[in-house]
């Protein structure tokens, strides 16, 4: 987004705000904490201080790029997420691989030049449990409809609000292989939505992965 | 752990396994992933081949105090994730807490010598995020009785099963006093354990802290 931003308004400074929120429950005030990401971090802080709430929490950071990735990738991670769930293979494999996509998303991150604390972070690690674990995501409840067997299109065709994950998805798997990084989690959503695996099969791939290192 | 074996068991080769795993959903066969972590990493790719079942993925590391530090402090997360929950203040919150509470696992664990992927990893984040989101969790349930104004006498007194972050908040408490190391949540946690705060207050401090980078 921010590249975007600033071809459509070069030369302006520019901040980014992302961290796990629901709009309906900071719209309601319940506590929330986010990030804001600046090139230049006094910028940041000259925003976080004009944004704060009593219940708004912002913390700064200069990692621009960063703090914009894990709210991409984490789309694509909650539609696994929703598989897991519909496929009701329990909450060991749940988090287990939410695990495995944040390293898809640390290994993508550090590639373009993120930081890895970053996807620790509010925006990253932070962003992606909350949708991933939460019923209220769109990517995830599109995940737990495929799983029960429904189709792509039989889903989307209902909705009238949009499943972002589902264009990411493509998006994640063009970079990944111009990248060269493995990205295992995204490669089998991808197969699942362009109907070349089903969930089951997908799933199965996964696990059948050879003894590796955690990290490499 | 690992430094207690090596004092009861002199000399002999070690590792530690660690993940998200409760074992109910692993006694039934039901898919989870862990790490296998071996000062050799040679020990660890044994023990991991020999353990692997078809549904139990490992992964080898050679991070064995990493590995360890997870599983203990996300006892004490757990417990301050229970009480978001109870004071129902809502999924947003509940994720930044257990995000931050992810940097201050970061913070010690870089300080005790851990890796930071690792804390990033299955048995960090990881089990983290499984035991702050699962009501099977007894430290998470625990932090939800407390925020419902039952104490903490009353809640142990009826249970037979151990909820060990109420042994941990006050080791890691030291422990970080000792380091030097920020642990907000930690020492709130231990603050309401302790009866010098209810929850409400305790959620108000961590509220109220002044502005900062997310990552210092």
């Amino acid at each position: 987004m921010s590249e975007v931003a600033a071809e459509v308004l070069p030369g302006r400074a520019m901040a980014v705000l992302s961290g796990p929120m629901f709009a309906d429950e900071v719209a309601r005030g319940l506590p929330a904490a986010a990030t804001i990401a600046a090139a230049d971090e006094r910028s940041a802080a000259f925003i976080a201080k004009s944004l704060r709430t009593r219940n708004l929490k912002l913390y700064t950071s200069d990692d621009v790029l960063g703090a914009q990735l894990g709210g991409a990738v984490k789309n694509v991670l909650a539609i696994a997420s929703g598989i897991t769930a519909g496929l009701e293979l329990g909450e060991n494999s749940r988090a287990a691989l939410i695990t495995r996509g944040l390293a898809e998303m640390a290994r993508l991150g550090l590639a373009k030049g993120a930081r890895a604390e970053t996807l620790m972070g509010l925006s990253g690690a932070g962003d992606l449990m909350l949708t991933c674990f939460s019923a209220k995501s769109r990517n995830t409840s599109l995940g737990m409809e495929l799983a029960r067997g429904r189709t792509l299109d039989e889903v989307l065709g209902e909705r009238r609000s949009v499943s972002e994950g589902v264009f990411t998805a493509e998006a994640l798997v063009s970079l990944s292989r111009r990248l060269g990084i493995d990205m295992p989690i995204t490669a089998a959503v991808h197969r699942i939505l362009s109907g070349k695996h089903t969930p089951g099969e997908a799933m199965e791939d996964l696990l059948a992965r050879p003894l590796r290192r955690e990290w490499t």
